[in-house]
């Protein structure tokens, strides 16, 4: 009889019960080879005598091999490994060969692995990140309690079950009427869609849009993430230069006038990375090409809530576009980043196409959260929430120019952002950021060497350094570290 | 003077302050052209009487327009509309033309546009649904606990800002355990990655697998949402049939024997939507044609959870197929439906991909529910809850299996599956389902006609009858409703 006491261990402080053990282990024992087909079992007495365990308990997971079939039972001669089970040896996915066969040639692969967005941070460490609000500030309080209020509430049941790709009824109402107050936007329903963030609305937006080679223009520098996902659709990106106004107007209006564009993609406020809005002027100016050349253009105005010099312009979506302007934004900074909901508004028919899009991607929303949200709008904490951290983001906001201007002087050049989250601060050419970056590590700041926001287009030795996430201490801690690195 | 009283009005109940308000409103006057360039706006006093407001307020209006260079501020004279915006009209989204020009031809249009999954429930009516879990069972209110000591916890702000497009790291740590528990997985970090739900983890999967005309084997029938999302990707589908042991894998070893087959997808548990569980012998003998093959597969286990009549067979990935296996699962299912949380096991390599690929979908996942819910796992609530859930549902299914059969008699056929959360109902021919569920809404029973579950393969008469989130006693009506229809 083969050493079933050596073979088969178990322990019963697992979770999974002893006989499944025993069981678990006799398969694997089956697919080993070890017990091979037409071999008798020893009868459940012997075997618990073997193991020390109760006759039941072998007995049980004998059962549970006979009822899947990988055990016969044969009446008068015990249990038997069944006849027709190839023998096969168990692996594991360690050093595993991937059935993805172009991973090295995905486009993906071209982009630093990890930016800054997804960098641990050390523990104890000061960082500096990209512009990611305080979540600090966040209402997550209030939306834990709004959580448990509708868990209590009866029906909550059926809220959670019933649900659809383009999100909430009550919080597209919800945001419809924000929206309508803060932008002017003049929709219903039909036109409006809940997703995971700004990004999901802009991939989706990508994915009805670009067909493979398709001309898509986009700023340079831009926002990555919006250019890689245009580039793993198939585009071919037309990089037009962001000045101080924003994008250069004209030159797409000379590429519309030569070539076929697929689509224009925007921030119109606090441009991604250089913190540009788009001038009304040139707003104006667009609007005009958009209409005349039926020119499809994704607006992303992920950061309008977020500006404190005067009021953030109108957006496009607001205006005269003959519908072609994909509108999206977000509430994720608005949440503390970890609740991630955003929205697109675009014509009816689009909104029909990109939510049967997300039914593939992510079947529909987290109605919990999102009903969450629409009672904190409805009960005026999200409009608070916005008001005062518009407030201390501008005292942060001023407090870094303050700093910089006074600590750092001609070492760094900026323009001071009319809101959002982050300056982007250029270092003079004798301080490469690389070095900088690696000497601030040192001194316990952790910052980016800035080559994720040169994606496509040339280097300028800048990066965007958030302010919104760090009190006035830890705006003052990182001033002070930037000041020893550069001059001491 | 133009009529400004009739042209501008404000309105002190709304958010938006009433400066904004009028601001705004000038941005439209001079969109439509009422404003033209060059014209001199009434002094601020002027206004301010006309409009029955105090004279800061217009002033504040009149500066900000100024700063966002819609007007011009002239010394001595006063403020003038800006000469350089041509004139355009404001338009809504109502009636738009998508600038999406394919949507007619898009192939998702050949689904019913509305399945149940999407079906908002009548107040009131009884819903059967496709399988659902019963969300009064989960534990959400220990979730929502959780969500609260994270926010509560020092540092939380960090967690909630810096998170992977692989999900955190102690929830992948948590699931890794419970997988090696309960399926006998033995993989390590890299190999695992959290999604939003089961069905991210297919469109990545299929993402980074499929390129246009690709032969892609599914089951017939086969769980929608996938061939949905193959098809998408441009897969070509080859339909094999499933029958009582599931798939026939013969008719899968001559396909690859002949052809390129790029993937096959594969419910390995209680296949959607007829709910059978792929027997072990043909386990095995599949097993033999990945390696031979070295035919990718998406092994879709999202019910594994869920077992009642013996323990589920060890899943393909957890045996010896080359690295071939992409292992997807959820607990979706377990914290009640809103809360989408899903898994992707895979080589190190593709998972990396995958997350790539993620990050331009959806950035990366919601920390706070992610640590709530490794909490969960921790502290045994989410084992608990499945075994409680576990025993809830098999005493539901016997109870509808043993109504069926006492009052449907002959009119219905079903096999009692061997977990999950719904029966695959057959009915005679005598009763054609779109007649039955016409008539059983009329009876306040919501049901679907089963047209969803054929997609790609014949007509069944059938439907899933989702036993899992109704009680004895809603379970008892359901029956009784589909009496009176067939027999009254």
């Amino acid at each position: 009889m083969l050493p079933f006491k050596t073979l088969i261990q178990t322990d019963k402080t697992l979770k999974l019960p002893v006989y499944q053990q025993i069981a678990n282990r006799l398969i694997g024992l089956i697919q080993e080879g070890i017990l091979k087909p037409g071999l008798y079992l020893p009868g459940s007495r012997v075997l618990a005598l073997q193991l020390a365990l109760h006759r039941k308990t072998v007995i049980a997971a004998y059962d549970e091999l006979v009822s899947q079939d990988w055990l016969v039972a044969v009446p008068r001669k015990g249990v038997m490994v069944a006849g027709n089970l190839p023998v096969i040896r168990p692996r594991t996915y360690r050093g595993a060969v991937s059935p993805y066969e172009d991973a090295a040639a995905f486009s993906f692969h071209q982009v630093p692995s990890i930016t800054l967005a997804s960098v641990k941070p050390v523990t104890g460490a000061l960082v500096v990140n990209d512009g990611f609000p305080d979540a600090r500030l966040a209402p997550l309080t209030d939306w834990v309690k709004e959580c448990r209020s509708v868990i209590e509430s009866p029906r909550y049941h059926k809220l959670l079950m019933y649900g659809g790709a383009t999100g909430l009824e009550s919080l597209r109402k919800q945001m419809m009427e924000y929206l309508s107050d803060t932008r002017g936007l003049n929709i219903s329903l039909p036109h409006i869609m809940i997703t995971r963030g700004a990004q999901m609305a802009i991939y989706l937006a990508a994915a009805l849009l670009i067909k493979k080679d398709d001309l898509v223009i986009v700023g340079s520098p831009n926002y990555f993430f919006a250019d890689l996902c245009f580039e793993q659709r198939g585009a071919q990106l037309l990089r037009v230069p962001v000045d101080e106004e924003g994008i250069d107007v004209d030159m797409i209006e000379q590429l519309c006038s030569k070539r076929k564009i697929k689509m224009l993609y925007l921030i119109t406020h606090h441009h991604h990375p250089t913190t540009v809005t788009l001038s009304a002027a040139r707003r104006m100016k667009l609007l005009a090409v958009i209409r005349k050349y039926k020119l499809p253009v994704i607006e992303d105005d992920y950061d309008y809530d977020f500006h404190y010099s005067s009021a953030p312009i109108l957006p496009l979506a607001s205006a005269d576009h003959g519908g072609n302007v994909i509108y999206i934004g977000s509430f994720t900074k608005s949440l503390g980043l970890s609740i991630r909901i955003g929205f697109m508004i675009a014509p009816a028919d689009f909104i029909k196409a990109a939510a049967d899009l997300r039914r593939l991607m992510d079947l529909r929303g987290d109605n919990l959260s999102e009903q969450a949200l629409a009672n904190l709008f409805e009960d005026g904490t999200i409009d608070r929430h916005l008001k005062k951290s518009n407030k201390i983001y501008k005292e942060r906001r001023d407090l870094l120019c303050h700093l910089l201007r006074t600590k750092l002087g001609d070492a760094v050049k900026f323009t001071v952002p009319s809101g959002g989250m982050a300056i982007w601060l250029r270092f003079s050419k004798k301080y490469p950021l690389k070095k900088i970056a690696a000497k601030a590590a040192a001194l316990g700041l952790q910052m980016t060497s800035g080559e994720q926001y040169h994606y496509g287009a040339s280097s300028q030795n800048a990066l965007r350094l958030g302010f919104a996430s760090l009190n006035n201490k830890e705006i003052a801690a990182v001033v002070g570290t930037l000041e020893k690195v550069l001059f001491y």
